[in-house]
């Protein structure tokens, strides 16, 4: 038989390949595989779904993840999901393989930033499963939203002049992974070894707490803006723009000066020896929205604070481009972190 | 800190004490953690919504599972409990941990097992994630299902003097992965050993490719039978009964000579000298519905084909019995298949 290696085709190769010609024979199904979540049809609204994994070593490393973070970030991670969509997350479902070295007070952390996060979004945990593991902690989150019909917002939508903004800053979840690591390694074999974060605690918190723009999605809202299409930066703004732009058939170009990034973020880069911009297009886990509006609403969305205009879709021919500050037009790639890549 | 080892409360006690005290705050949460799927207002329909994570080497081996087979029996496992709501599955998501001597084919089988359940069961297959996994195969389902408010049936329905229905006939799975267990011991070390199961088929399709049992559900519907409790059989009647007794507050008797066992499940408890009631009560994975209904539909009940009544309720201080053959009482206990406990 045949024997194709997976890391032939990557994470998204690999989902196309086996989904490709899924086709969808419920009436309520609306939209399946392609989006942050799925859309299913109930009478009067639209429930959104959207599911995640999380394995142990590959998505977490419990060394330096304290357990009560990794709950929140867990839920927050899903929520952020639907929100992509326009729509609100109302209920999680909680799956979990656990192996022996973790007690129940391990798990009544992880279920308290879990609920931390359902309280301050307001959603419900209304099931899931448990079951033992023969090696590390597995975590699968599904969570359940609703948006009405007009308002969801796809990958799909944008539209040639559409405008791109992207809210918060990009880049920071993964310096502080890096820092993380850094202290890992410096903390490995010395038990009484206290790493000094003092003024990385922002890098730290957007990588071990991150939040879902829940506040953006009601800004907008509150504004009368709906998005042409939208997307949760997870992967890296590079990968994830690049989503939108395919899914879209429209070329972009996003303006490297314009490519927000904390402070510390900045100082964090320079001292790895990294290129910030490198690191705020593929950094990813920023969980922030990106986003295009047609271009008549520029006037508009310039009043609005915590976004901020990146760049602007181009016809699909053109391709998609990173401008950069000296005025170079760079292709833009998807280099975002890859699940399925060789580690 | 305080450290309880998880073996102590089990799989049930962990999950009760991890959600014991979690509050449902949407509006649309219609029932939470603690039945087969939960349920949410859309305004119409209820939408149903169930979860399963399966891990290598805890719920699957590999070795005798052939992929196709496992991703039949991901999806049917979950639409099993959305039948025992008395709901339709409709949609899943398909989350997967794959490791790297995973090839493509590989999983493109697993998909082809997947699809062809979704196929004959009228199920969309509507998103997910899939990333790699450093150990075993890790598979976690969601599935989403509607019912008509009115229709669908709890665990914690359960009346004295109902009547106790179960479909087809139990422990026939269980004698199924006992089977494959000895083969796969006397396989070990000989690569052209080929293991002889003529007649034995019945026992392992149940163990490897089981059905849910919509049948039975539409059936109940034609004949405007709604249950007053239901159930569906996945870690063995006894312990899934004591889940209806004890959600409805209720006792219960059932009797030993009235299990439906068949012919294969009896000679193979007999060749492994294990008694085949106990297979029958605790070995699981049966995916039959347990069901009750009130007594006055005895008559309507007994025109129906594929199902047995197997006890009746009883009040609560009666407590939970199975009446042997030769008239003796003896306590049900939930000794069914238990992920948590030590292997």
């Amino acid at each position: 038989m045949q024997r194709t290696e997976i890391a032939t085709l990557g994470e998204f190769g690999l989902i196309d390949h086996l989904t490709k010609d899924i086709k969808l024979s419920q009436e309520s199904s609306i939209k399946g595989v392609g989006d942050d979540a799925a859309v299913v049809d109930n009478g009067a609204k639209r429930t959104l779904v959207t599911t995640d994994l999380l394995l142990e070593g590959i998505h977490f490393d419990l060394v330096y993840t304290p357990l009560k973070h990794l709950g929140y970030k867990a839920a927050v991670i899903n929520f952020s999901d639907i929100y992509a969509m326009n729509g609100k997350p109302q209920q999680i479902t909680v799956s979990l393989g656990i192996s022996k070295r973790f007690s129940v007070e391990d798990l009544e952390e992880f279920y308290g930033g879990l609920r931390l996060a359902c309280e301050i979004y307001g959603v419900d945990i209304i099931g899931g499963d448990t079951t033992s593991s023969l090696t590390g902690f597995t975590i699968s989150i599904t969570c359940i939203g609703t948006a009405e019909e007009e308002k969801i917002v796809y990958r799909n939508g944008a539209k040639n002049t559409d405008l791109i903004y992207v809210s918060g800053d990009l880049g920071a979840a993964y310096m502080g992974l890096q820092l993380l690591e850094r202290e890992k390694t410096v903390f490995d074999g010395d038990k009484d070894f206290q790493p000094d974060f003092a003024g990385k605690e922002y890098l730290l918190e957007r990588q071990l707490k991150p939040e879902a723009r829940k506040d953006i999605v009601n800004l907008l809202a509150e504004h009368g803006i709906v998005p042409t299409s939208m997307i949760d930066v997870s992967d890296g703004v590079s990968s994830d723009l690049l989503h939108v732009c395919t899914q879209s058939n429209a070329g972009c170009q996003l303006f490297e000066e314009r490519i927000p990034i904390d402070y510390q973020t900045a100082v964090m880069a320079e001292t790895f020896n990294m290129n910030v911009t490198t690191v705020a297009l593929n950094g990813g886990e920023d969980y922030e929205l990106l986003f295009t509006v047609p271009l008549h609403l520029h006037e508009k969305m310039n009043q609005l604070e915590g976004i901020r205009l990146v760049g602007h879709i181009t016809p699909p021919e053109q391709g998609c481009y990173l401008v950069t500050r000296d005025g170079q037009e760079m292709q833009l790639r998807a280099q975002g972190w890859n699940p399925l890549a060789d580690k």
